[in-house]
């Protein structure tokens, strides 16, 4: 295979139907932002919505914003734009909360659904947050079990026990990615209820949870969606099930007549019953503008960018730093999401090291580099520009400098 | 009694020691804002930090913000500002999610501690989403019972059954207010724990839950603490309890080692556990910065002023619309909140013509007339000018018009 090199890649970003979008967000000079499906960067956009969220709708419309902004009708018309974004329909979901609490929303309901059933299935290399959210529901609700098994191994974990088998679509350490369809029939020919967490796959590439069947689905609004740090989280429900979803988290947003004060809970017609508190309207508006930059780009073109972006780095990685100790550990563009790891024993180190130069990306314990493509603001050249400053640093043995070493409180 | 002028009234503004607060928040012109107690105002202060953690934090310095400006530890970091507005020590408070969801772990968590009873008692005047919330509790557990009683009632119907009392402290319609230190000493007579809401009391009234004995409490972020719509909620626990919880809700945030991605969950020491998922940095950070302005201004003074206020508008409104109708709604200061509601039969059109005259307070089903008062933001005169308007709008029936009586979605 010939070599790649930078011109390759300049002609790439040449014609590149994205290209366009790089110039919507604010990133910092100096920085090849690989990280985004941990964090996804600030579109100008949104800045400009939070501001006007703050400054006219709160500071100068007061109170009177759940009407003349349309505060009340927020989650789901965010939702909305969401749900064009994983093949939902208008109605199927609602941005709400963290994607933890959601999910403890959706395990609880779907534990219900299936009453008589009991166990849960999931894999052990699911999103750890995932599994706590299920091990608390189960030691509240007692008489419940977390099963977990490796993906090869799922068609023997679910059985008619099975209420529900919750799943991360895309890893979140290696980008490997689950056949919706496939695994959604597998629960369902068991009886089981389907719930996936898209949290790595909104915005990264094509979701199709109708297509696929689902039942349920949660995700994050802050990694490849770029609704910023803690921006509320999704839920997604079928249509088919709605109604009869008794949600645990009951709260005023979830009311049928939130504003006529009745002491008895009345469960809202459709998704809103899964809201429950007052919803974060300033994050929330963010989200939405966020939503409304996505919705601009066509989701073919950012998968097969993606695509694109993550097959160059890996081959670089390969061409250019052999012999360096990385292993590769994500599998091949059909099968992965929007990101590439890299397993090496001196993994934190080389991470420290590219960061201090610019490289952002990241870390996850005992070995795992993480490289996340969001094709909307990341260039083909910056793929090189980030393999050639890697090789660097390992020709150079950058990384070890005791500064590279120290562990901080959160990697 | 000699008539209350508006001399006197700017008289008292001249030796107010929270005068100088006025300035430090954003009010637009031409309005009087009663509504604090619904949706605290903008203070400028927030403003700021939410475009700095906008564009510096999360624009510029991207995912190395959760150690650059530890994010990490904002959620404590605002907590304990928290709680020195309600008595609590160091460590006994976080914000977190919202109130709805903060009330959810906290119920589920006293069940858990008192397991073998199985009553929550709680009253029919309490905020409608605790009750909610205690609903979707009992159906997901089943066996429990929400018992409600008036408030004179509360010793018969808290017994040896009862596994935690649920009160807001200051009622929402009236702005009466509980005596916190006895209830709590009722509750605890019967080995039940005491819950409180604080939604409308936390930086609107001296507040002491370590005095009073208090276990667990909740309040709200965007009222009187003026963190913006949606800010996030807070939740405390007393430091005797905090071990024995075992959080429902447990997501990673929660984790006792949040980056070691370990499969079960163990809960953090301390009040962090009570954590679940992604905090909402950027509305926090706002919070946060809230909270700074609030802790400037001495809580006595807050009192002292908020009384004055409330009684004032109490005393105007019989003095100057007397014959129009209005029944006070409210007890007298020292049972008493920082609002003072009214009864009339033409409540809502009444005071959708306020707030058409910039008089800004809010209506509850079916006949009630909310005016709160935040003493850091509102002027004595403004008390006297917003009584005048309403006086005008009596005295000429101005409410009777078509527009004033169409309901709309949000009220």
């Amino acid at each position: 295979m010939p070599a790649i090199t930078r011109d390759d890649l300049a002609a790439l970003d040449a014609t590149d139907p994205l290209a366009r979008f790089g110039e919507r967000f604010e990133l910092p000079d100096g920085i090849i932002y690989l990280d985004g499906n941990s964090l996804g960067a600030l579109p100008k956009a949104v800045k400009e919505r939070i501001a006007r969220a703050v400054e006219e709708e709160w500071g100068h419309d007061l109170i009177r914003s759940w009407n003349l902004h349309d505060w009340y009708t927020l989650p789901g018309r965010a939702g909305d734009k969401i749900g064009q974004l994983i093949g939902a329909r208008p109605g199927e979901v609602v941005a709400a909360d963290s994607t933890s609490v959601n999910l403890f929303k959706l395990l609880a309901a779907a534990v219900k659904l299936r009453a008589g059933r009991s166990v849960i299935v999931s894999e052990p290399g699911n999103f750890p947050t995932d599994l706590y959210v299920a091990q608390g529901l189960g030691e509240l609700l007692g008489g419940i079990e977390l099963r977990l098994a490796e993906p090869n191994e799922l068609a023997q974990a679910i059985g008619d026990d099975t209420a529900v088998v919750m799943l991360t679509h895309v890893n979140y350490k290696t980008g490997r990615l689950h056949d919706m369809a496939a695994v959604t029939r597998m629960a369902h020919e068991a009886g089981a209820l389907m719930l996936w967490d898209l949290a790595h796959s909104a915005g990264a590439l094509p979701v199709d949870l109708s297509g696929a069947g689902a039942d349920l689905a949660v995700g994050c609004g802050y990694k490849y969606l770029n609704g910023g740090p803690g921006a509320p989280a999704f839920l997604y429900v079928a249509e088919r099930l709605q109604d009869d979803i008794r949600p645990p988290l009951s709260g005023w947003m979830g009311h049928a007549a939130p504003f006529e004060f009745d002491i008895d809970y009345h469960p809202a017609e459709g998704i809103a019953r899964n809201l429950c508190g007052t919803p974060a309207i300033l994050s929330m508006a963010g989200l939405d503008a966020a939503l409304d930059l996505m919705l601009e780009a066509d989701m073919a073109a950012i998968r097969a960018k993606s695509v694109a972006l993550c097959d160059a780095f890996a081959a670089l990685v390969e061409q250019d730093c052999a012999g360096h100790g990385f292993e590769l550990a994500s599998p091949p563009a059909a099968m992965r999401g929007s990101q590439v790891s890299f397993r090496h024993e001196q993994g934190y180190a080389i991470m420290q090291a590219l960061i201090g130069r610019g490289v952002i990306g990241d870390f996850r314990a005992p070995d795992l580099m993480r490289f996340g493509f969001a094709p909307l603001y990341i260039r083909h050249v910056d793929v090189f520009d980030a393999v050639a400053i890697l090789r660097k640093i390992m020709d150079t043995r950058a990384w070890d400098a005791p500064e590279y070493h120290a562990r901080s409180a959160v990697t």
